[in-house]
């Protein structure tokens, strides 16, 4: 069978199905307990949560199943606080403030470093799962951590990141296309050098690391797994798809706003974080398109824009609000996760049982 | 059985293998010749050629195969003839003419119109297959193609680009990815608003149109043959994989330059041909880069800096050769094209049997 794989049998799992980590919002408990509950893996994107929040999800998503669930961390990466640039990008987005009827003046809130103290809690919790996004923790965190029991999962969008992940003890590697929406979990070149279509990395990824691969980018549906697991997946990570279900925390404008979309209405911008990421355009894409080469380093730009972001979603507009999505927008529909999963699973199984075979 | 799909009744071919019409030199008459003879279609780009040389080309492709072929026409655009752009670009590429000890002034030589004599030719020759890129030739004139008795091919990259091809009266739609090589087939937005990734573009054309979908981008190997099929496709075109193929007309300098990359060893760039197109890397194309805004149109630009990449291919240096490859370079192989394609069928028949049903 098609679902019977390396990832479920390391995740234990039914079906090699993971729920992208998007950090922010859509991934409540409910959304990765449905998912966890319908047989998949419910992931928690905790990159933006304090230690005390982390702590208090848990909790709740204990609460909500029994079955294994995974949470996702931001590697700390270095970034420079460079007032210059603060100063230009704020002048630049003054405008868009002033329509808000916003503070004019941005304020960059310098963030706290809470990574350890994460880390901390998820060993605390005994999580099951944890992956890691922009990098890879180390060797040695990497031990402790599979010490607590937990299979982690690292993020890769060239060969030479999955590499390097299978050299510091990764056990399952998420090859992230071109096609998919959020940020770019690129570390290793730059993210717009490492921007490579989901059909040509997977294969190229499982041929170089011996870990199984779970390919990322543009799936969708049934045929999206089927298609993973013909090039040499052993399951897949899906976001866009997991975004417009009935319990993910995405605001409902950003969910209409995938649903009224086309495949080539997404763009990737650094405009939001200050990293490279993928979501549908508006208002602010187009208005900061070409100050690239201003725009401060993450997380020092996502601060900037916080205010930005929320008014923009208060006032239920969606002209400055982060839209991220992968590319597969006409497939998104409105469903509880435990349905979608059942329908992937039916979709999936049929074509593997009457497309590839129909004599 | 996955290979007796639409796009090989239409094309009367055993398998739906079409090796992608590549202009300017690798889709020689032995190239297409093997592929047709083989079992999958061989295509000829006559895109550059002069209705003499096409001519001439077609007698020698009859000779060398009793099977079904394809030749692929330009469906000629608007451009500007812009004389401060030429002059801009011309100074900008100075120093590689001077490096190269070629003429330092770029001369640019208008370019005849020839696609009514093409057209001709090919209905001369009752070609079977005639596939078209940037753009659609228009109802009327795909009608009277249809009448020669040819199956028409058209090229998009994305769900818009589908529709109106099927609207024209095409028969079958080559979805072309973002992983892709050579030239983007982009013909309604710009190409640059046009980069769908495979696995995200084959499902959402698939389910907007009628036609038969051939998946083109990304696909190396039997492993992404079957994915293709699994996204709805009916078929795939393939070109890096054939480039490096004994019979291509590429350049050995070209071949094995795709040996020695790595998947995020290519680029998209307009600087070659003024429109844009995705290839290896190299001292032109970085040089090139951030000239977007100058280049001239196409074939305007084509013209221009076709002196620098023969000077480049004669002294057997890759620095300024246009080095058209797809994002999976590092599955190509070395073959003659019949034992690729019974290579990539063995694979894609061994995937279809064993890994959907290994119970």
């Amino acid at each position: 069978m098609w679902n019977n794989t390396e990832v479920s049998k390391l995740l234990k799992i039914k079906y090699p199905v993971i729920q992208a980590p998007m950090a922010g919002g859509p991934t409540t408990p409910e959304l990765v307990s449905a998912v966890s509950n319908g047989g998949g893996l419910g992931t928690f994107g905790a990159g933006y949560s304090t230690p005390e929040d982390l702590d208090r999800i848990l909790k709740k998503i204990r609460s909500l199943t029994d079955f294994q669930f995974g949470v996702n961390l931001f590697v700390p990466g270095q970034y420079e606080v460079d007032q210059e640039r603060i100063k230009q990008i704020s002048e630049i987005m003054r405008p868009y403030r002033k329509e808000l009827g916003i503070s004019e003046k941005a304020e960059y809130e310098p963030i706290e470093e809470n990574y350890n103290e994460q880390v901390a809690v998820l060993i605390r919790h005994k999580v099951p799962v944890i992956s890691f996004t922009f990098g890879v923790p180390g060797k040695d965190s990497v031990r402790e951590l599979k010490r607590s029991g937990a299979v982690i999962i690292g993020t890769c969008t060239t060969v030479d990141e999955a590499v390097d992940l299978e050299q510091n003890g990764i056990d399952i590697v998420v090859a992230q296309g071109f096609e998919s929406g959020g940020h770019r979990g690129s570390y290793m070149k730059t993210p717009e050098k490492s921007l490579i279509g989901t059909m040509s990395l997977v294969p190229q990824v499982s041929d170089n690391v011996g870990l199984p691969v779970v390919a990322a980018g543009g799936i969708m549906d049934g045929r999206g797994i089927a298609a993973a697991i013909c090039l040499g997946a052993a399951g897949v990570q899906m976001g866009t798809a997991f975004l417009t279900c009935k319990e993910s925390g995405a605001h409902e404008i950003h969910k209409q706003a995938i649903f009224n979309s086309k495949e080539d209405d997404t763009v990737l911008t650094k405009m939001f974080s200050g990293k490279l990421a993928r979501g549908l355009c508006n208002k602010f894409t187009s208005g900061m398109e070409g100050y690239g080469s201003v725009v401060p380093d993450y997380p020092v730009q996502n601060s900037l824009t916080r205010d930005i972001r929320r008014a923009s979603a208060k006032k239920g507009e969606t002209d400055f609000m982060s839209l991220w999505s992968g590319q597969g927008v006409r497939l998104s529909r409105s469903l509880e996760a435990g349905q979608l999963l059942k329908q992937l699973v039916e979709q999936t199984d049929f074509i593997f049982n009457n497309v590839m075979n129909p004599d």
